[in-house]
C-alpha cells in the first residue's frame, strides 16, 4: 500500500479567494495585496514580451528582404552574455536569466523560421516527392510548398501518371520505406529528366545511394533526417548528408536546408551506416529490448514512476515512446543490412558476460569493467554529466 | 570523413558592430536601430524580473512568521491558467507564456526554499548524522544545520566519542554504504536514547528497518531520498518512507522533509525493494551494459554525437552519466539483494531470445512481440510521448 503523505496545513487561497475578502486575516490581505502587485508586474512582463515579439518580426521582414539566414549564434551569445551581466548587477541569479532567454531566444527564432520557411532558394522550382503522403514525405512536401516550390506527389494511386508528374522536375525526392527504396528508385529514375536532382531521405545511404547513382545519371544526393515529422520546424534538426554526383549542382537543396534552420553534417554512405548501426538501430533494440523485459514481468509502471527518480522517468519515457510509434518503421531499422544484424546480435549475447558476475555477486569484476569503461568513456562523462543534469532540472521543474 | 556544411554567408554582426558604425549600410544601420529597441526592453525585463524577485521575498518573508508550506500548486496553475488567457488575448502564444513562467516560478520557488530551510519543525532538536562526511550524510546534515538543528557527525574517526555524540539527541540518521548498514547500526543502537528516532538513508528497505526495529526499541523509519546529493535543493525531490515502529513519534520528521520542498511517498519494505529493483538496479544495469558494449567495440562516439538525434543524444547522455559517478554507489544498488541479482539475470538472459529473431530476420516476431509490448504499456506510451518530446524540445533548444 503506498500513499502520498502530507500533513502540513494545506492552505489553498483559491478557497481564500472565493470565500470574498470580508474574513480576511491581516495575514491574508497582506498575501494578498503581495500577489497583487507580482499579478501587475506580469502584466507589465507580458506586455513587453508582446512589444519583443512585435519588434523581432521587423527584424525578420528585413532579414528576409536582404536574404538573410535566421539563426544568428553570435548575436544569441552577445545577447545572454549582456544579459548575465546585468543580471548579476542587479542582483538576479545570472544563470536563471539565461534560462528565461532560452525560452524567449528559442520562441522568436521559430517565429522567424516560420517566416523564413516562405522563402524559397528556387522558388517555382518543381519538386516530386515519390510516397509524398507517408509522414515524412508530407512533411517536406509541406516546407516546399510554403517555400514556393510546385509539389507533385507520385504515390501507387497515380503511378500511371508518372511521366506527366516528371515533366520539367528540378527535384525527385524518394521518400518510400526502405524494403522498396531500392524498387521504386528503379522503377522512377527512367522518368527524370537527365539534369533533375535525385535524392532520397533513407535512413541507410549505402545500398539506397548505389541504386540512385545507377539509375539516374544526372546530379544525385542522399538526405538522412534525424528527426521525427513532428517537429514543429526545422530549427537546429540534423540532417545527415551523403554526397552522389555533381555536387555543385546539389547544392541550392542543401542551402534550401539550412535556410529553413536544419544542421548539416556530410559523410560517406559507408560511414553513415556505421554510425546508424549504433546511432538509431543498437539503441533503438536495447530499448525494445527493455520494454519486452518489463512487459513480460508485468511490471507496474505506476507504481516504478511513482517512486521513480528524475533518471528513470526519463529512461522509462524514451521506451514508452518508441512503443507509441509505428513498429514498421523499427522493424526497417533494426534489420536494414546483415552487418547492422549481426552487431545487434553480438550486443545482446554480450549481455551473457554479466550473469557470471551476478552469480557470484562479484562487485570486483564489476568494479574493475566500471573503470575501465568510465576510463574509455573519458572527458565525455562530465559533458554527459553536465547535460544530463540539465534536462533532469527541466523534468522536475515541468512534470 | 565528415564536415558540417554551410555555404550561406555567414553574417556575424559581432563584426559589423566592431568595424564601428561609419560603414554601416541602411540595412545595417535599420537592424541596428531594432536591435537596440530589443535590448532596451530587454533591460526593461529584467528590471522587472528582479522587481518580481522583492516581491516574492516578501511574501516568502509573510509565509515565514506564518509557518505556511512554502510550495503553492493552487496558486501557481492559477496564476498560468491567467497568464495564458492575458497571451492569449494579446496575440502572444500561451504554451511560449507558459514556458516562461515555469522557468520564473522554479526560480522563485527555489529562493523560497532557500529561505524556508531556515525553518526548522523542531529548531534546536538534536540530530545525529552517523556518516555525515559522505556525500549523501553531509547533504542532509547542511539540511539540518541551515534550518536550526544541532547536528552531531559519527565517523569512524571519532567512534570513541559516540557516548557523547548520542546524548540527549532526538534524531540518529544512519547514512552509511550498503554493506555495512547492518554493522553501524548494531553498533550504534544501544547508545540511541530510547525515545530518540531512529532512521536511515539506504537505498534498500528490508534488512536494515528489520535491523533497526531489533536493535532499537523506540521510534523507528526508513528514508530512500531518490536523487543525488548534488541537488540544489529538495524541490519536488521525492523520498521513498518505509513506516517502522511509533509512526506519529516520526511525523515531525516526515513535516521537516515536507517544508523543505520534498514529496514523500509511502510503502513497506518489501515492496519498496521490489519496486527499487527495476527503479534503480534493473535501469542502472542496463546502462551498464550499454555503456559497456559502445566501449568494447570501441565506438567513436564524438562522431556518433555529430549525427545523432536528439534520443540518441539523451541516451548516451545517461550512460556517460553513469560512468561518471561512483562505481561503488552503483556495485551497491546492483548486488543489493539475491532477488535482485536473479532479476538481472533474467533480464541479461532474455536477450538471448532475440538472437533468433536476427538470425532469420524475422520481420514478423518483432513486429508481434513490438505490437504486444505497446498494447502492454498502454496509455502510459501517450504519456511518455509527450514527456519526452518536451524533454526533447529543451534539449535542442539549450545544446
Amino acid at each position: 500500500m503506498t500513499e502520498k503523505t502530507n500533513t502540513l496545513k494545506n492552505t489553498n487561497d483559491q478557497g481564500n479567494l472565493m470565500s470574498a475578502e470580508q474574513d480576511q486575516t491581516p495575514f491574508e490581505a497582506e498575501i494578498k495585496n503581495l500577489r497583487d502587485t507580482i499579478d501587475d508586474i506580469d502584466e507589465q512582463i507580458l506586455t513587453l514580451i508582446a512589444k519583443r515579439l512585435k519588434e523581432v518580426k521587423k527584424v525578420v521582414a528585413l532579414k528576409k528582404e536582404h536574404n538573410m539566414p535566421v539563426f544568428h549564434p553570435a548575436r544569441e551569445e552577445d545577447l545572454i552574455s549582456k544579459l548575465r551581466s546585468h543580471a548579476n548587477s542587479s542582483g538576479v541569479d545570472a544563470d536563471f536569466i539565461e534560462d528565461l532567454y532560452r525560452v524567449i531566444l528559442r520562441n522568436s527564432r521559430i517565429h522567424q523560421t516560420v517566416e523564413m520557411k516562405q522563402q524559397g532558394i528556387k522558388p517555382g522550382g518543381k519538386v516530386l516527392i515519390a510516397g509524398g503522403y507517408g509522414q515524412m514525405g508530407s512533411y517536406f512536401a509541406n516546407l516546399f510548398r510554403a517555400s514556393g516550390y510546385d509539389v507533385r506527389i507520385l504515390s501507387e494511386d497515380n503511378w500511371e501518371s508518372v511521366e506527366t508528374l516528371c515533366q520539367g522536375i528540378d527535384l525527385a525526392i524518394i521518400s518510400v520505406p526502405i524494403n522498396v527504396t531500392l524498387s521504386v528508385t528503379e522503377r522512377l529514375a527512367p522518368h527524370i529528366p537527365d539534369d533533375a536532382l535525385l535524392a532520397d531521405l533513407t535512413s541507410i545511404k549505402k545500398f539506397p545511394m548505389e541504386q540512385m547513382l545507377k539509375q539516374h545519371q544526372g546530379p544525385v544526393i542522399g538526405l538522412h533526417p534525424l528527426f521525427g515529422p513532428t517537429c514543429a520546424t526545422l530549427d537546429k534538426q540534423i540532417i545527415a548528408i551523403t554526397p552522389g554526383r555533381y555536387g555543385e549542382k546539389c547544392q541550392w537543396l542543401i542551402d534550401q536546408l539550412i535556410l529553413w534552420g536544419a544542421v548539416v553534417v556530410n559523410s560517406d554512405a559507408s560511414e553513415h551506416d556505421e554510425i546508424m548501426d549504433i546511432v538509431q538501430a543498437l539503441r533503438h533494440f536495447a530499448t525494445f529490448c527493455f520494454g519486452r523485459f518489463l512487459s513480460k514481468r508485468k511490471i507496474d509502471l505506476g507504481k516504478t514512476l511513482e517512486f521513480s527518480s528524475p533518471i528513470y522517468r526519463l529512461e522509462l519515457g524514451m521506451v514508452g515512446r518508441l512503443f507509441a510509434q509505428d513498429s514498421g518503421l523499427y522493424s526497417e531499422i533494426i534489420f536494414a543490412t546483415p552487418e547492422r544484424r549481426e552487431i545487434l546480435k553480438e550486443f545482446a549475447a554480450s549481455l551473457n558476460d554479466q550473469i557470471e558476475m551476478l552469480d557470484n555477486c562479484d562487485k570486483e569484476i564489476f568494479t574493475e569493467r566500471f573503470r575501465e569503461i568510465a576510463q574509455w568513456f573519458g572527458p565525455f562523462s562530465e559533458q554527459a554529466m553536465r547535460e544530463s543534469t540539465f534536462i533532469i532540472d527541466k523534468l522536475i521543474e515541468r512534470f
